[in-house]
């Protein structure tokens, strides 16, 4: 079967209002990619049925020619702007009925509030309502059904509720096998390695150009440049191949090369019962927000210090005025300091410091803007500092001072367990 | 002279693979709502010039019957897969020619780095190209220029370039004068408040609903949902009506209304020149990293601590171990002497502890998942606690925590105020 020609459409006034960002559309043109395939085009709606029915007629008609998938979120609620039910009744010509284990769903959650069956609205209710003959997507989230309705030859409308941690367990749980099962293909490989502080066309001139004819040949590959670092992302049916690429990228980047470090760190401070603390600068806090984004990271997150001034780096970090007077609060020094500093205070195994410019102002011929020193402190006692220059605005050099700070206790780590 | 079907298209295959999020478009939407206009969908493509040149063949068509806006950012850059100039070209028939001022531009900024004007690439070059006879869009800060198409009667192309800082600078100092003068209309006045700890659908029932026939009409209203509050903005050309809604809303919520505490707070603290300091503990550092976002921070924030462990409470800001026996972590008594602790540590004029679940364990019958306490001390040495229970996963929590946290200092910093 030809791979489908896919569309995904997201419906919502407040996105076409620029209030809102819609997330789900790349996030699932991202989980398609995995499965192998290439979306053709996105498309955001306001809650308007009639420009909802219209767009969706051209998507019938197109499957004249060709297989279609498209996939829709929003539209499910229960208010009165959520049209996307209605508008495929119109498309199709059918009616609609309750899912008996959603309605049952909702009677307990119901139930769980103290309130009655009866007390449900009939515009809560609608949420349990697919159209005839489709496939039903369980909603194990929130209370809208998702449902997959065929629209022509080997052709799908997929509807899903707007709210991204539902979408986002329907796709995975209910979509994927379902979509595997329609659309049946090779199984595809996908390996992922991140490259720290390196240009995106760099990386593409010097790995990608350099090695096509010899490595790349059935192998897709991407790119995403992110703060400090860019995600490289091959994919293909044979493992061998993805294998010697990985290898080959490894021996070419020894020194800049990771796996998903905030994955890694979480996992590696957990498992190793190693405790960390911080002490930020210029993060202003961003360091430790990161630490402890994951659940479960108080079990290596003991805190930190954020020593924004001078006067603070001294009193509580005991930096010496001496230092800071001589070498200034962005520098080796201070960075030194700081991770003693730390460590005394709260005797963690790992200790880091950030120290830096993030501007816009501050910066100097010397110390130019971005200029950032980080501090480690390992569990054996050794101090490690590096400087950096990173490019960009204020938001740009905090992300990746903090993120570079990850990656050095990433390479820490993964000493130790050598 | 009817108002435009405004379209807006982003091309770029990084966007429809997920590895890269268009904030463009959202952000457009918005600079267009506040010129009065709607936009009735958002398309985005790959960099495939067939699919591009598909559509909008298929929006020149749709001229025939109304006026059409069509705005398109990326593709003008200076790789292969850059295709917006050469599908233009195809659309129009017409040729291109180099604009001179751009072209003087790329001159001086490649003698600025010590190259000369012939080592230019004709893909570079390409860059200062536009289609004959349209309207030129200046980029003051990268090079390719943009450009305004007429595609029909009262119906245009306009493109710029897909980097969000030329193409915003573009769209505010270029475009938006020329699409005042090709669409004339009365003059918009818009009015936006916070109010916070609402839902969006209450608000909607109690205010609006409330008072629709009295209040709304001629005035067109949204509200947009944050982690903490929702924004609630009007827009009418008749100053008077929004002055009256504004009015009614303060006297509706009066305990919970603001303005943008994020930018007030910094003005404020600047302008009072009053310092803060923080003690962090299941926000793990994002409310230092928020109150370290704007550039000139360092005149108010001096510093903080982030006690993520009950020992750093303890040793970092003196938290007396009895408390946490007695009343637990996340309790009225531990946030009341971490916020002493940190105004002795740091002789902050104000202080703000955050102590929280902010799961997704850790929750009990009394303090369920997303209890948080945030304690805050005055510059007139009073201590004010205030205990909520935020809804959410764990990132909602933190977030929730930290903003309301910010806004308990915008109503203390606002009653000195007044």
């Amino acid at each position: 079967m030809e791979p489908p020609y896919i569309v995904i459409i997201a419906s919502g006034s407040e996105i076409t209002a620029g209030r809102s960002l819609d997330t789900n559309s790349g996030w699932m043109a991202n989980q398609l990619f995995e499965l192998g395939w290439k979306v053709k085009k996105f498309i955001t709606l306001p809650d308007d049925p009639d420009l909802i029915l219209s767009e969706l007629q051209t998507l019938k008609e197109l499957t004249k020619s060709k297989p279609v998938l498209a996939l829709m979120t929003g539209g499910l609620g229960p208010t009165e702007d959520d049209y996307t039910l209605e508008t495929v009744l119109k498309l199709s010509g059918k009616k609609s009925y309750s899912v008996e284990k959603a309605k049952i769903r909702l009677q307990r959650i119901y139930e769980s509030r103290g309130k009655q069956y009866s007390d449900i609205l009939p515009t809560v209710m609608r949420q349990t309502h697919v159209p005839e003959d489709c496939k039903i997507l369980d909603n194990n989230v929130g209370i809208a059904v998702g449902f997959v309705e065929p629209i022509g030859v080997d052709s799908y409308l997929v509807c899903m509720p707007g709210v991204p941690s539902e979408m986002k367990e329907m796709f995975t749980r209910r979509l994927t096998p379902e979509l595997k099962r329609i659309y049946p293909r090779e199984n595809l490989v996908q390996k992922t390695k991140w490259l720290w502080n390196i240009g995106e066309s760099l990386y593409q001139k010097d790995f990608v150009e350099a090695h096509r004819d010899e490595l790349f040949s059935g192998v897709e590959w991407g790119v995403t440049a992110n703060r400090g670092y860019i995600k490289c992302i091959f994919q293909s049916t044979d493992l061998a191949k993805l294998e010697k690429i990985i290898s080959e990228l490894e021996s070419q980047y020894p020194k800049i090369i990771s796996d998903d470090v905030f994955t890694f760190v979480h996992e590696e401070l957990v498992a190793k019962k190693l405790t960390i603390a911080v002490g930020e600068s210029c993060t202003g806090g961003l360091l430790g927000k990161k630490l402890t984004d994951s659940p479960g990271s108080s079990s290596y997150f003991i805190g930190g210090f954020l020593t924004y001034s001078n006067e603070m780096k001294e009193s509580l970090l005991g930096v010496p005025s001496d230092i800071l007077n001589q070498f200034g609060a962005v520098s080796r020094e201070t960075a030194e300091a700081m991770v003693r500093g730390i460590s005394e205070k709260t005797k963690a195994d790992y200790s880091i410091s950030i120290t830096g410019i993030a501007g816009p102002d501050g910066g100097t011929d010397t110390k130019p803007l971005g200029t950032v020193w980080i501090g480690i402190k390992s569990p054996d006692g050794s101090i490690e500092t590096h400087s950096y220059i990173f490019p960009g605005n204020r938001e740009s050099i905090r992300e990746n001072a903090s993120n570079t700070a990850l990656f050095l206790l990433y390479q820490s780590l993964k000493q130790r367990k050598v």
